[in-house]
């Protein structure tokens, strides 16, 4: 079940209105075509507002269309009204799209446009780009949805992406984002072989997978989030195998915990990798009261050169390419680091998040 | 400028209304969380609707507030309200966000969903995806917008796809879409040396662009919309060089006219090709392989089949692979020609679709 919301939008000359045309002209031209595809409507309710006027309509089945008009001759219509499952929709896109047409046509308007109908209820479809566009997915299952401490935890599955991992709202990963896992990892570019890596995060698996395929010497993952793990490991198989199911094995460990204490941990230890990657959510979470988040991010950096090698390469999801202005603040991070680091940056066009997403190589500078 | 319109959507165990908590109640709750970010509400209006219930409420600066109140437990709530365009969002994505998850907590609903804020004006911004999905597309400017006696031509800029051509509403190439008309010709697996190519329509000219880098012997375009040309020549060069402007040359010909009446002609004087291109509108998505527009497409394929050598290739694009049903239909088509053809797919992600596209090569089934 859902909300389906129809939405156009129209404008008119402004100078139109009120000399040859009255809003109320309008909306009795709006009214008669929409009651070609609604039947009879009557109208419940109107007011004025501001330099503007809406008016509420209504059919016999709880369908509400809302005509509003705003300033220089811009006019909304919102048709909405409650779906069932099965029930199939009350004006279909080719409909609209013709009403939409007519409207243009019969009251010689100045643009008009109308989005395929939206559907609000229980099975999330929308999710923003980095630039905080809207996507629709096909998906038509929610398979898992639970909250941690740390976070709202989803698996979707998506007609054409497969089983999607959701945090916090965010598309994550999909299982048709290999492609993700290879940038972030640089394969076919990096020799893993008898290396030493670290994961701070990770939660998905898919990385760790992907890595002890290239038999490194030892994997050491640390996530956070538990209930991440179990939801991965039961609907992510074809991105992480079993290794968030055995969680230990010869050359790799997960362990559950605040990658900020394990890495203060090693640094105490003296402990040094050849990679590590951070493999965080975009948004921080952690136990370790922090305050903002370039501050953490900074943190994050600053441990991971840490505990690298001399030779070691820090790894990491930078963020779409859609947001420049994202991508200099963090490259500002970068170059605050003491000592120096240099960095190259590499772009994929990641099929779940439908947009270029850029990654992130960062070395010492004297290397 | 436009209207910005903000969604939300959530749900409640549909028990806990009336029982525990009434829907003014629930409304009055709603109400103090978005005074947070509004200042003062008023409510307006408030009416039963079948089994629902929808309250409208105001603040000081024309922004409308519709909480309705669906079956089985659904509420949405829809902000609305005028943006000129360098007016800022009355409430941001991340605002958005955080009032849903603090109403879900507090009312400890059973979902909760915030859509990015949709922008309703002249710049049209959102095309559907083959199967009905809504995309926002990063449009910051309408370069062309005109309507010929055939269709509704505009060309927009996408920030990341380039200009891009839409006619009649949807999408149909962008800058970026080169992999678009290399699938279409199947570019390094065919030879167009020396051969003989008929393009019906095309009228983008990327395609034709692209075939006399392969040194035909001669091409001929058949366009219909002279204006499509025009805009396509002025706004789109990246993908089709000047083949629009010169129109005629050594080994092409763009004739403005219909490609079924010079088709017709081809077939009385006995010429034939060795490439027919399909570059006309979109397989048609329909329940039945019924009315015109089958039946237009089936002409087509006759009429390609009868100016086609005995090895001659007619090329063309299907849908997107989201629409299995119609992709079904046309291949149903397929086999119905005489004589009888065989094909083979082949599939591109094509950027300004922002999906998966299926393009068709047939041949005589004696090939």
């Amino acid at each position: 079940m859902a909300a389906n919301s129809v939405l156009l939008d129209f404008s008119i000359e402004p100078s139109r209105i009120g000399d040859e045309l009255s809003r109320k002209d309008i909306v009795k031209v709006f009214k008669e075509n929409l009651e070609k595809y609604f039947g009879n409507l009557k109208i419940v309710y109107d007011m004025l507002i501001d330099d503007g006027y809406m008016c509420i309509l209504s059919d016999n089945a709880g369908t509400i269309f809302t005509i509003r008009f705003f300033g220089e001759g811009l006019i909304t219509v919102n048709i909405e009204y409650f779906k069932k499952e099965n029930d199939s929709q009350r004006i279909s896109f080719e409909s609209t799209r013709q009403l939409e047409n007519v409207l243009v046509k019969e009251l010689n308007l100045l643009h008009g446009q109308s989005l395929p109908a939206l559907s609000r209820g229980p099975i999330v479809k929308y999710f923003p780009t980095a630039d905080e566009r809207i996507i629709e997915y096909d998906i038509d299952k929610v398979l898992f949805d639970k909250r941690s401490e740390f976070q709202k935890i989803q698996i979707v599955h998506s007609k054409t992406l497969g089983n999607m991992l959701i945090l916090d709202e965010l598309q994550n990963i999909a299982e048709a984002d290999l492609i993700y896992t290879q940038t972030l990892m640089q394969h076919g570019k990096e020799n893993y072989e008898g290396k030493e890596i670290c994961i701070l995060g990770g939660g998905d698996g898919a990385l760790l997978y992907e890595l002890l395929k290239e038999n490194p010497k030892h994997v050491v993952m640390l996530e956070i989030d538990d209930l991440v793990m179990e939801a991965c490991n039961k609907y992510m198989n074809s991105i992480c195998g079993d290794v968030l199911e055995t969680r230990k094995g010869d050359n790799y460990e997960i362990i559950v915990g605040d990658c900020m204490v394990w890495i203060d941990k090693y640094i105490k230890d003296g402990k040094k990798f050849d990679y590590v990657f951070g493999d965080l959510t975009d948004i921080p979470i952690s136990d370790t009261p922090t305050g903002e988040i370039w501050d953490f991010i900074r943190t994050i950096l600053e441990k991971s050169f840490a505990v690298l090698k001399p030779d070691g390469k820090f790894m990491t999801h930078g963020n779409g390419a859609s947001c420049p202005e994202s991508l200099e603040m963090y490259e500002e991070q970068l170059k605050k680091l003491r000592p120096c680091v240099k960095f190259s940056r590499d772009t994929a066009f990641v099929p779940s998040f439908m947009e270029d997403w850029i990654f992130y190589q960062v070395t010492f500078a004297n290397q």
